[in-house]
C-alpha cells in the first residue's frame, strides 16, 4: 500500500496539549484508571473517534475499540493507553491513543483499505490505582486471572470489582473481551522509552526489539550479629557484608552484557544499630533480559555467587521468588518494516529492548507485534517532568503511521496472524 | 608483699548467686542504674562490706567506695560496677565488685598492709537507662559535662536530673566526686570478656592491653534513583552499590589487621523498591583500634576508599562524624604484673584489647591501670544467657586478687601515680 497522504502530526501535538489542558495541568496527569478523569479523558476521546466516523465499542473489560472497516475483516490493531499514573507526564501512554487516532483518521479517508484496522485504548495499563498493571490487555489477551485480582483495595479500601463496576466492567466478564482479537492480524504500539538510550545516542525513534523477562528475589542472608568492638572480624558471621558483596556480584558478575539489567531495591538489616554488625539482611534483586536463556543463566549465576560469599561470611542464604515474567520477544518481520518506517522518517534508527513491560506483551504471543519508542529527556518516566521535544514526537507519529500503512500492505498480502 | 592467704574463689561465686536470686532470676539481672532494684543491690553490697568492718561511704556521683587503710594514703582502687543492662547476665559488672570486695577481705584481715586498698563500685557504667554510659566514673574523672546529660530523659519522661535526685545523687554536685582520687595510685578491674577472643583460644584469664579507641560516622552516598528496567547498567548512579562497594572495602582495606574492628551497623536506602535502583544510601561505620596512629590511618583509607568507589559509581559521598573516643592504652608495667598473676594462678595468659568501654577506660590517663578479662561462653553479653564457668570465674578471682597484691607492692614500692 503507498503512502498517498501524511498524518498531521501538527494535529496530534495539539491534541495531547488539549487533552493535557483537559485532564493534567501544573500538577501532571491524573487520568487513573477507573476514575473521574479517566472517564473524562475517556468521553474526549469518543468524541474525537465519532469525529473521524468509525465504529466505537468498549469491551466486557473496558477497553475502547475503533474500527475502520476494510475489504478484508483482517485487522491490524493499533494500541494505547489513555490512563496515566498520579502526577503522571503529558506523553505516557496517551502519546500511542492520539498518534493511533491520527493514523486512524488518515486511513478512514482512503477510498480502499485492504484490510481492517482498529485502534484499542486499553483500560488500566498502568494498574495506577489498584497494583495490577495490563489489567484491560491482559483480560484481552486470557491471562488475567479473576481470583489474583478479586481482592485487590485501593488506598482509601475501595475493591476492585466494586470500583469497575461503577464504570460498567464486571471483572467475572472481562475475559470475554477475548473475542476482540478474533480477526486481529498485528498488533503495533507506540511509546516513550522511559529510558535514556535513544537520547544519548541522539536517535529521535527506536524499534524495540521486545519486553526484557523478569525475574524477581528476595534473597535473605542469616549469620549472627554480635557488638563491633568485642567481635574480631575473622569470627564474624556478618549477613550485611554477605549481602553488599552479593550484589556487586549480581551486578558485576552476573549481568556483564550491556543488554540485560540487574537491580538491588529493597535492603533491610538487623539489628541496624551502630554498635552491632548485622546477622540479617534481606535484599530485593530485579534482573531482566530480552533472552530467556541468558536470564535463566543471570539466576544461576547470581544463586551461585550468593552462595559462594554465604559460605565464605560464615552466613546461610536464601531466596525466595516475587514475581517472574518470560521475555516478550516482538516480530522479526515487523521489526524489519519498523526498522524501514523509521529511517525513512527519520533517516537513522536503533534497536532497543523495553525496560518497561507494555501492553504489546499481552500481545505478542498472540500475533505479531512491535513498538516504536520515541526519546525521553532524561530518561524521566512517570513524573510530571517527564518530557520529549515536539519535534521528536512529530517524527514518532509520521514513523508510526508508516509503520501502520507497511503492516497494513503486509497482513493484505497474507502476513500477520490468520 | 607476699600472698600469705588466698581468696575464698567458692565464697565470691555464692555471692554471686546470692546477688543473681535477689535481683535477678530467670529473667536475668535487672539491677539498672537508678532504679529500686539497684538500691537493693548497693544494700545488700553494703551490709556485706560492713561486715568486712571497712569504711564505706557514697560519693557525689553514687559511687560507692569502701576502703581499706593501710600505712600510706596512697590507694590501689578495685573497679567494678554492680548495676547491669535490663535482662543482663549474672556477671556483667558485678563479677568486678564481688571480685574486689572478696580481695579486699583478705587484705583487711592483713596486720600489716604497707598501703591504702579501696573498692569502688561505679554508678551507671552500663547508661541503661538514660544512654549515658559510664557516668559515675567519668564524673569522678572529670571529663562529665552536667549540661551534656542534663536533658536526658528515660523512656517514660522522667529526667536523668529527677532520677538521680532520688538516689540523692545531684548533678550539679557530681564532679566533686573527684577528689576521691586524691591519694590513688593505680587502678585494677576485672571483667567478663564479653567476645569470643579467650574461648577460642581456651585460656581462662587474660590481660587487657587498653580499650579501643573508636571512630565512629554516619557516610552517605547520592546518586540518582532510576527505573530498574529502562536504564541500562553502565548509565546508573547506584548509590546502594557505591555503599556496598565501600563497606566491603572498609573491612577487606581499610581494616587488614588482626588487632582492629570496622563494622558496618546501619544501613538505609531510597527509595527502597524492588522496581528501582536506589539514589541515596546512608550506612554507619564503626572503626576501634588500640593505636591511635593506626586508627586515624583506618579513617583516611575507608574516606579515600569511598571517595574513589563514589566517584567510579557516578555519586557524590558524605562523611558525617556522630562519635569519637580516642584509645585508652593501659600500663605497660600493670599489664606485665597482670600477666605475671594470671600465669601463677592458670599457667598461660593471652594479652587482647577490649572492644567495649570499661570505667576503666575513665582512669586511665589519670593512673596506672590495668584490667583481667574472663572467658564469656560464646562471646554473648548484654544478655541473660552471659556465661562463664565457675572454673574460669574461681581462676579469675584468684588472679585478680594476686594482681591486687603485687600492685600493692609496687605502689608501696613508690610505683604508681605519686
Amino acid at each position: 500500500m503507498e503512502i498517498t497522504e501524511n498524518v498531521d502530526h501538527g494535529r496530534a501535538i495539539a491534541e495531547l496539549k488539549e487533552l493535557a489542558e483537559l485532564t493534567g495541568g501544573p500538577g501532571g496527569a491524573r487520568r487513573v484508571c477507573w476514575t473521574d478523569e479517566w472517564a473524562k479523558a475517556r468521553r474526549w476521546l469518543r468524541e474525537k473517534l465519532d469525529e473521524i466516523g468509525c465504529e466505537v465499542e468498549t469491551d466486557e473489560a473496558g477497553n475502547l475499540w475503533a474500527t475502520v472497516r476494510g475489504a478484508s475483516e483482517r485487522a491490524v490493531l493499533l494500541g494505547g493507553h489513555i490512563d496515566s499514573v498520579p502526577n503522571g507526564g503529558w506523553l505516557d501512554g496517551c502519546l500511542n491513543t492520539i498518534a493511533a487516532m491520527e493514523t486512524l483518521r488518515v486511513l478512514a479517508r482512503r477510498d480502499e483499505l485492504p484490510v481492517t484496522v482498529r485502534l484499542v485504548d486499553w483500560a488500566d495499563e498502568e494498574g495506577a490505582r489498584f497494583g495490577r498493571s495490563l489489567l484491560g490487555s491482559s483480560a484481552c489477551s486470557g491471562t488475567l486471572d479473576p481470583d489474583e485480582v478479586r481482592n485487590l483495595k485501593d488506598k482509601d479500601g475501595i475493591a476492585l470489582p466494586d470500583a469497575l463496576r461503577e464504570h460498567g466492567v464486571e471483572l467475572e466478564k472481562m475475559n470475554e473481551s477475548h473475542r476482540q482479537l478474533e480477526n486481529a492480524a498485528a498488533y503495533l504500539e507506540l511509546h516513550i522509552e522511559q529510558g535514556p538510550v535513544l537520547e544519548r545516542l541522539d536517535i529521535p525513534v527506536g524499534v524495540v526489539l521486545g519486553t526484557f523477562g523478569v525475574e524477581r528475589h528476595a534473597i535473605s542472608f542469616t549469620g549472627q550479629h554480635a557488638h563491633s568492638g568485642s567481635t574480631p572480624m575473622d569470627v564474624r558471621k556478618d549477613a550485611f557484608i554477605a549481602a553488599a558483596r552479593s550484589a556487586v556480584a549480581f551486578r558485576d558478575d552476573a549481568a556483564r552484557r550491556d543488554d540485560v539489567r540487574a537491580t538491588t531495591g529493597f535492603v533491610n538489616v538487623s539489628p541496624g544499630i551502630v554498635t552491632a554488625f548485622n546477622g540479617w539482611c534481606e535484599m530485593s534483586l530485579d534482573q531482566r533480559a530480552l533472552d530467556a536463556g541468558v536470564l535463566s543463566d543471570m539466576l544461576a549465576v547470581a544463586k551461585e555467587n550468593s552462595e559462594r560469599i554465604a559460605r565464605e561470611e560464615g552466613c546461610e542464604v536464601r531466596w525466595e521468588r516475587l514475581w517472574r515474567i518470560e521475555p516478550r520477544p516482538f516480530d522479526e518481520h515487523l521489526i524489519e518494516m519498523a526498522e524501514e518506517a523509521v529511517r525513512e522518517v527519520t533517516g537513522t534508527s536503533h534497536r532497543l529492548p523495553s525496560g518497561p513491560l507494555h501492553d504489546a506483551a499481552e500481545m505478542a504471543p498472540l500475533m505479531p507485534t512491535v513498538m516504536l519508542f520515541v526519546k525521553s529527556l532524561g530518561g524521566l518516566s512517570h513524573t510530571k517532568e517527564e518530557d520529549t521535544p515536539e519535534e521528536d514526537i512529530a517524527l514518532a507519529v509520521q514513523a508510526f503511521y508508516r509503520l501502520a500503512v507497511k503492516t497494513v500492505g503486509w497482513v493484505a498480502g497474507g502476513g500477520g496472524r490468520r
